[in-house]
């Protein structure tokens, strides 16, 4: 059966080997642990969805490898049509959980860099990686699981290369290959989701040189995988994830980024996709960027729809008109459908991989980066203007003292205003909870730096051809090349 | 004979009849009189890239009328490929001509808008305004003929409905229905490429109301049809354009936008595609901002490609390299490649008419408005920055003092950089001309404004929708609707 | 002795009466419990500044009342270069805490507000509240104490006015007239370091009209005054207050802002300073508003200050030269600087009170105060991009972690960049706690919101008068009144 | 007496040997030529306001030199109210013109620059340069005269020094030394007003090095020197001010920059003020930017403060409310207010020279100066954004067509809207003069470049001082130096 329920997904959590921590403490299991239940809940609704009549439509597709019906986040991309559904996915699933459901669209953007640059590394190298990857993926189809994906190394000092770091293991590498798999060791960092999957898909981070030959590596491997810890990281506000009351308002989303520690982790040969074809990880990372990039507008513009209703609903629960905040909530609208387009855009754009997969254009996709890594901020600071001081941030006493037996009345009466205190609070909790509280995604780093993306930019803006074009223009007959620098 | 050569055009439009004025001077033949020769060859590029085997499949498809040849700015969009190569197309003529070759894209557009009207028309009320439509249609493309497109009428005073206002005349009107056609009074204003179109199609400029009848009305005519007498408005720095020398550094492009007089004209019913069906007059207007907000965000990431060109172009000449001014370059590409993006956009999401056009998607077709309305001021201001002072207002001496025999030598001696004087020249007229000069388009206003875009983004912007997304997530109880204003 | 030791004005806190609680917990002693000591720490180094040979003439000036050197925060502003010490004063403040020690700076305002506003009243009413506050001012003076101050009202449904509310306490009220005093009863919310404080300094709330006489009222109470409970509200991360370690990195700094409850608190007449003179509690707040939104402008300068050290500091931590960020540094000081100059500005340009006080322009301040809550976001954004994805949104492991005893060493040795992995982590956490964290002061709504700025600016901007001269320069003779609306 | 009339100022014009060329044309008279005569009648308005009760106080002040009252223009800046009064007598001058009478305040800044320099120069080398300035100007103000300023070399290929050109006049250069004066050769570029004053202040043109002792020249001469060719440069739509109508509706007001040739001039020691002190030559540029760059904020003020109004009343015309428009109004404000604080802020924060001038904060001036270069931009399009399509491109038929014998009745009927059709256009012609035509001035560059600006910016920043603020707070022991580039 190749759509699991809710139900399944849960219990597939609960019986993988313990080995997450956070706070020095060792989750026993992530599906009820304060620190990763919210997050098992958000990517939870994914399979309860993939199952309603009217939302199937959005989350699942037809495997082309089977026939079958599979979830959309473990199909391969092939037309700007399932372009376009990643775009939509990433945004509804914002608009369930609030906030980033990124154990799936990591690795799911992973598995199609890969399906494409195995497809070139076997065209290069007659090797058989497009093989074992489809193998995988058609078995991974079948048990429906949860993949997230990993790219970030911890790059150690930034100004030397992987091999020339004084400690070796500051990008994840091969220490010992075998006939059957590789040894790896080293360390994957900010990684999403990984509480709520059940497998890992390892990119390598970055181009690599000669002599770098044992960072250029991909794989797959069970979350629980033996040799490998995991430790989550601190967000804002996190630790009311344990708290009692609604000063997290939000019960079935969360976000977690985890930290990977590889000790010697052995990955057999067929969930090998990459091994030491270092001329191949630059493009693995540009397929996956051009990808990544053009759908994670719809990621932040999902979010954006949630910080507009949420400013909305406190404006409101204030006794305000919507119609005073016209223009703010145009704004907010035009930087959400933005960064939502230049994803469409990018996936129009795009073009088909000899191996079937359709690519993103990769100028539009990093235009597009550079719009996630600032229009979201411009939209929050309107959603804090809009429900005021109370959300800028969350200044009210907390869920403790509104049940106070000694003052919780007092904060009753003076919190309440058109809406009862505890609506109130309830909304205002909500703007704090995705502006400035443990709802904000990383997304401006996410997937690589904005002056990343705009070193792309530099690389693709034919600045040449438009001289050029000038100069025609201008009936400029002298040679215009560019003088040496002062 | 389906798509016609350079030579052809260019004899069609000197067969036409007098009736363009400018400066109180009857302009008697438009592709030798300075105030309209430049816009008659940037639009008579068209038909050299027609023919030309490198260009063709940007500038011609095939009809879907016919079988045949067509110039795409003849043809039906019906998918969204169309658009793009709409979006394309705009973007192309503003880098081959500097600026707007708005006498084929509005018309264009028109025609298109008209085209699922009339459909709707003919649905409603039994009519044949769709196919007297294909008719004319047909033959314009056999004759393949330059139609400019007329939307905007005089308005009058804008607190005043077209049948309230003190003179009848505000919006272009039916005085007269006849058997074979109507006689039609009044004007349409800011009228783009006129001079070298060989027609005009003109749409209700508005929606309207009960009583309003008269003014709902679509036709088509020739430019030079009896009774229209066409004033060609001035534009920045426009009597250069009769000038020797560089001061206007572009040969090949140039801009008009006209006043159409209509003193009873009449127009023969199989000219007519809308008279009197008031509930349509909006919808028509809608389809047609659909695509043009769509696909006016090539025309500026044209000329913004062109403004990159032309400032690192009088930078070099200044001796300056490129690489100092990076960040703005990105900054500038960024604005282009977004309003060109957002328009891929919202044809990529638009939807099929039952017609069988295609019609791009409201709601970002009127983000890309906005976008329209703003990121090409910052392009223009970067652009000045980038080339200085004698780009920022053009201030530098003119061609006549360039030539002058007394005191020319130290003009040349103290224009001279690291290029020859008349090529920094050219350069910085270049950048003036298009950020300050003859060569800025009315964009911003050009098919409506940017505060009626907003209008429709805030009525499309499912606020409500929104609203309930946040109350979900909150927790919330309570209903929430909006206070009453105070 | 005028200028207390730091260790007096300890002494002075832990003697008062615990009225203050947060999450149901009675503080036992403000400068000791978590949730408190922070912002005493912080507001502390005032009095070590004040007796600091280098820093005291920032940090003191001379009492106009007795010629004795007194606290800055305790002085009537007489002239714009007391002005500019308040905006040095409060730039310096941030520099030295990273955050607001909003509780000195409100009180002086509110206190300097009423020094103008009691002289209003007395000069109208005959009454005697200006020698009431130069009284009660050079005890406090004598006694160098810490005074907070209070303006907003939970305000209830914001469609309505004070008396027309359904609960009459929705803004702080008189409930009754005694012979020797006033006894009040209702609410002042989102103050600012009233635990760092020996007595809070109230404001009416804004205009009040007929039937709100009971509303317009103003006193100064001791923080531990019977009848007054005090509940600290929640900030981003606040629990981490509480915690060992470096994950909040700030010790000396520390932001509270409480809800204060009067049931029926006594005020003795010599502590009240206006009772029912409606007519000058708009006046009140116009006084205090120029005056605040003029040097808030050093707040945010201070903090952006200490945002582009410690993004530099991450940088650098992980190995990269400040001279890549070179045009974000160069943004963010301009940020800071605009800031910072308009408050010099609009005390420049103020002007001197008949009481002696010195007025700041109240355009100028207003427009500053929408610089004030806008220039941060960007500030903040940028100190991001500069720190990366670990400053982000403090995506790091924990202190805990890092001490792990199971897997701390692989803690230090992957985020161990060029600088060891405590000062990395230290650096991103400043960055975190400054952008998204704890030390996020409330400053685009305190002191009022941007929209109410708005309104300001736009009732001084002088329309009608820039119309005149736009039709004296356009020669003009039809007069031009602003036609209604439709 | 030192406060000429209007009619004095035009007949020393007038008496003037004729040297300025436009189109290789002599201007025989500045003040009746349509290329100067606008500058002319809107410097006049200086000598009209000087001698009207209610405006001789912002117009003119009392000489240090004298204490008779003199000309603002001709005095030197000793306090901080002077400068103020600076920023208000340029925004006064843009309001009452709508342009830049940079005839006066280049040359007054100019003096003001050289008063401290000649002063510093004077004590490190025992010159008389400062008494033979005093001298100078003592005459300068019995005469009442008008001088302009000018600072910008052509600087040839800008990757080099000034003496290592291939043509060693790209600067302007000391030929000869006579032991009565000077002989100079070279041009100074982009002067503003020169037509319309009566002497030019001259200031070396950047910082020079070891050989360049030739180009650090500082002196005044005649506008009709002998030797002296002044070549007026074009700006945009400039051809019409020869024009008939209103399609220049400004007649008070206009700019003009020329290109001043040096042929030999000869310049007697008395008005030599430098000549070969390299040392000092940036000193002076930084005492003319310093002033110059906080002033110019009154002048971009003043012209939004025209925007304004032009707007309005063209959307007035057009029969809209201004309220309609309110936020947009707000933001222009905004961008005026801030730009004309700036200047107030840096001359507050500014410092006393030793020779007794206040020199304004350089920090301060040049953030302004960037503000300078981005706002006005914004000011205009949100001018255009309000008064529409016919104001954008000033999109009307022009004069000669209104009064068209032909069809001038029409145009007449359909311009008409609420107001009657003249006012209409010239309301909009306003806008456009104002935004895309002749009283655009090169506010972006004039005075330098923001890029410069903000290298001053960078140099002033205290990057270090800021990093250990932040060291400091994070608690970071580890010394943080800059890594070296990768």
């Amino acid at each position: 059966m190749a759509i699991r329920t809710y139900e399944e997904y849960i219990a597939s959590l609960k019986k993988m080997r313990p080995n997450i921590y956070k706070f020095d403490e060792l989750i026993e299991d992530v599906t009820t642990h304060p620190a990763t239940k919210s997050t098992v809940e958000g990517h939870g609704q994914i399979y309860k969805a993939a199952l309603d009549d009217e939302q199937k439509d959005v989350f699942t597709t037809v495997s082309h490898l089977t026939g079958e019906p599979v979830s959309r986040y473990l199909s391969v991309i092939q037309e700007p049509q399932d372009m376009y559904a990643n775009s939509r996915l990433k945004r509804t699933m914002f608009q369930k959980t609030g906030t980033c459901t990124g154990g799936r669209c990591v690795g799911w953007t992973a598995m199609n860099a890969m399906f494409c640059a195995t497809w070139d590394i076997d065209k290069e190298f007659g090797t058989d990686y497009h093989q074992r990857l489809l193998a995988w993926l058609k078995d991974a189809q079948a048990r429906d699981i949860t993949i997230s994906g990993a790219l970030t190394d911890p790059k150690g000092d930034r100004t030397k290369k992987p091999s020339e770091q004084d400690d070796p293991d500051m990008y994840l590498r091969v220490v010992e290959k075998r006939d059957d798999g590789l040894v790896v060791r080293g360390a994957k960092v900010m990684i999403c989701g990984v509480a709520a999957s059940n497998e890992i898909f390892i990119l390598p981070g970055t181009s690599y040189g000669e002599g770098d030959e044992n960072y250029a590596v991909s794989f797959v491997i069970p979350r629980d995988a033996e040799g490998l810890t995991i430790v989550e990281t601190r967000h804002p506000s996190d630790t009311r994830d344990g708290e009692e009351g609604f000063d997290i308002p939000v019960k079935d989303g969360g976000i977690t980024q985890a930290y990977l520690l590889f000790e010697d982790v052995f990955i057999p040969n067929e969930r090998v996709f990459m091994a030491g074809e270092t001329k191949f990880a630059l493009k693995a990372v540009q397929y996956f960027i051009s990808t990544y990039r053009a759908a994670i507008g719809g990621c932040v513009a999902g979010q954006g729809d949630v910080k507009i209703g949420a400013a909305i609903l406190t404006a409101r629960a204030n006794g305000l008109n919507s119609k005073v905040f016209r223009d703010k909530i145009v704004q907010m609208n035009i930087n959400n459908e933005t960064t939502f387009g230049m994803g469409i855009a990018a996936a129009a754009m795009g073009r088909k991989h000899p191996s079937g997969a359709w690519v993103s254009d990769m100028l539009l996709s990093n235009v597009n980066k550079v719009h996630v890594a600032t229009l979201p901020y411009e939209t929050s600071r309107l959603a804090q203007d809009i429900a005021g001081g109370i959300a800028e941030t969350g200044c009210m006493p907390s869920y403790k003292d509104f049940k106070s037996t000694k003052y919780g009345h007092l904060i009753e009466k003076y919190m309440k205003a058109r809406s009862k205190a505890e609506t109130r609070a309830r909304a205002a909790r909500l703007v704090e909870w995705a502006t400035i509280g443990a709802g904000v995604p990383g997304c401006m780093h996410g997937g690589g730096s904005p002056d990343g993306a705009k070193l792309v930019i530099n690389a693709m803006g034919q600045l040449e051809k438009k001289v050029e074009m000038a100069r025609r223009l201008a009936g400029i007959e002298e040679e215009m090349p560019d003088p040496g620098k002062k």
